[in-house]
């Protein structure tokens, strides 16, 4: 080999390892939290599935590691170990930031709110996303919908509720807005972690308790202490959350951004289609290993009473919180917008398919 | 610049070079034929999403040119044009081929069927992605979800429909397997094209007819000429549908493959959100400028006769079809465990929130 040859070679040999460095410095790796537990099923498989898309679209340049909440240790941390970019991603709830703003809450559910159709249209026809960009960006954040539970059920009562004399002193699980609102009515609101829930619920320490719906409620057991299962009133569709850091959001290339950004959307979609497919199931089941469930629906002056608790509370939270005005004001003209299409729509087929 | 020098430097360019053709070489360029012209709004707006989303995520590498069917001029000949590989990819509904197969039917929606909800959990997580794909493997075509249109209505009438009676040499539009069931009652069901529908409605050719909702109904005018509004029972969760040629999906690289099959789910997902806003729109402005419209259902006498028919036709048709069968028998084990769950989640929540 000639001498001319052989620096030639050398040359495009360094120009290679030049061209795979550069490859290699354009590759991301982020860190994801979850409120979730590493068996949380189906929570914690939303963002396990959003790190599986985002690496197989980039072609492994773009990884996500999801961080439980066994590993890390602060399921409520996820708001502030995001912001302070210890994560660059987080996957939660909006409205346990609530004791921080509390219009957060309605970007995840209100009471006698909105469908999960109905919210969808809402966050990304309706003006939705902008009013949650422009809250969370006072807190060098982005916040995107997370997947949907769907219609929370009302909750397991060891006792029928027949008028709301029934519900004062009830000794009930019930977090957050919903469980302010039955305060008001006389329930004497308990906050448990979810381990010590059946045991509560057994002993009397609970008389009723909600969770999510059986798809989620099932692996408990409720269903084998508290026989009488009532509709929902309180997170008509609860939406979860991804939570990005600004900032690092900013170093992605934009074929990475757009990647990460249709992840999570896509994601968000699939989890309202995987739990309702696990409520139906685990319904099944429930109802033809313990046929003495009975699904239940307050009475109508026990609707009434919540309702009015709600706006009241609402009113009183409003007055000090123009956000949270804003983002009310939004949703309730656009609920009775779509309300009136899902009523002659969806409602009456199901009335006519009874 | 000395000799040697001179023959690396054109050395890297050269590599350089052949890197940029290489580049250009893994571009891919397809086109989508539509059965919808270049104004359908919104079931056009869903692979032009799909085409930018997939342009962006790709970083330019894969681009998708739509074509609507007012440029190739053959609406319903998407099925035939995607096999033969004349366009990579199509948009349509699953249902106008069910003159080539009639299995292909209830891949788009089926009278007295499923929800869009409830579809989505049927397809993803029911096994209904794995029978579309064992129907369309047959004639070397990959077919995906499309955009939902939700339930669509029952159509107007310029009469009311009081009994079976009623519907007796009754002239109406209503195409497909929900004209067959229409006929079987004495309906003389008539299709028109599009543009013809709202005169024909007008000088008494056609008595009634349905199109989709208010979202797409409103700009044909039909409000204005037949007052009396039907809620649905015969689509309602309309699928449409992404179609890809088999041959050509195997000749993208991984990442693209993962980049295709997200944004065709998302664009669907998106679609159904998209249009479920516009009816809700479209039925506020129709109901302040006509409010003579009247919503009504069918009385149960009639119900229970399309029912009847709906069940005969399909039993004779599953007769000669396993493959029909077996994609009913599916669905109708899906619905029965789905609809439960619906009936108690969002169905009691919107009764007690009328």
């Amino acid at each position: 080999m000639k001498w001319s040859k052989m620096v030639c070679v050398v040359m495009v040999f360094v120009s290679c390892t030049v061209a795979i460095h550069a490859e290699e410095k354009s590759a991301y790796t982020w860190r994801l939290a979850t409120t979730w537990g590493s068996t949380l099923k189906p929570f914690i498989d939303t963002p396990r599935k959003l790190s599986a898309l985002v690496d197989a679209m980039s072609n492994g340049r773009f990884k996500i590691e999801v961080v439980a909440s066994n590993k890390h240790k602060k399921p409520f941390g996820i708001f502030d170990m995001v912001k302070s970019g210890e994560y660059e991603m987080g996957h939660s709830a909006s409205y346990y930031w609530s004791k921080k703003d509390n219009a957060f809450n309605p970007l995840t559910t209100m009471p006698f709110g909105m469908t999960a159709p109905e919210q969808y249209g809402w966050f990304y026809e309706g003006g939705g996303m902008a009013l949650m960009q422009k809250l969370y960006k006072k807190y060098g954040l982005l916040s995107f919908p997370g997947g949907n539970t769907g219609n929370q059920m009302g909750g397991w009562f060891k006792k029928e509720i027949d008028s709301v004399e029934d519900l004062k002193g009830l000794k009930m699980r019930i977090p957050g807005f919903a469980g302010q609102v039955m305060s008001k009515l006389g329930v004497k609101v308990t906050n448990l972690p979810p381990p010590k829930l059946s045991k509560a619920l057994s002993d009397g320490t609970l008389d009723a308790l909600e969770w999510v719906g059986p798809g989620m409620d099932i692996g408990f057991g409720f269903h084998k202490i508290a026989p009488y299962y009532y509709s929902g009133w309180h997170e008509p569709a609860t939406e979860l959350q991804y939570l990005v850091n600004m900032e690092k959001f900013k170093t992605l290339p934009k074929d990475l951004k757009e990647i990460l950004v249709s992840a999570m959307k896509l994601t968000a979609y699939d989890m309202y289609i995987q739990i309702y497919d696990m409520h139906a199931r685990a319904w099944r089941k429930m109802r033809k290993e313990y046929p003495n469930i009975v699904i239940k629906t307050f009475p109508i002056s026990v609707m009434d009473a919540l309702r009015k608790a709600k706006k009241q509370l609402l009113i009183k939270q409003m007055a000090n919180n123009p956000m949270l005005r804003e983002i009310i004001e939004s949703q309730n003209a656009y609920m009775k917008q779509s309300r009136e299409w899902t009523k002659m729509s969806d409602f009456l087929y199901l009335i006519e398919s009874l």
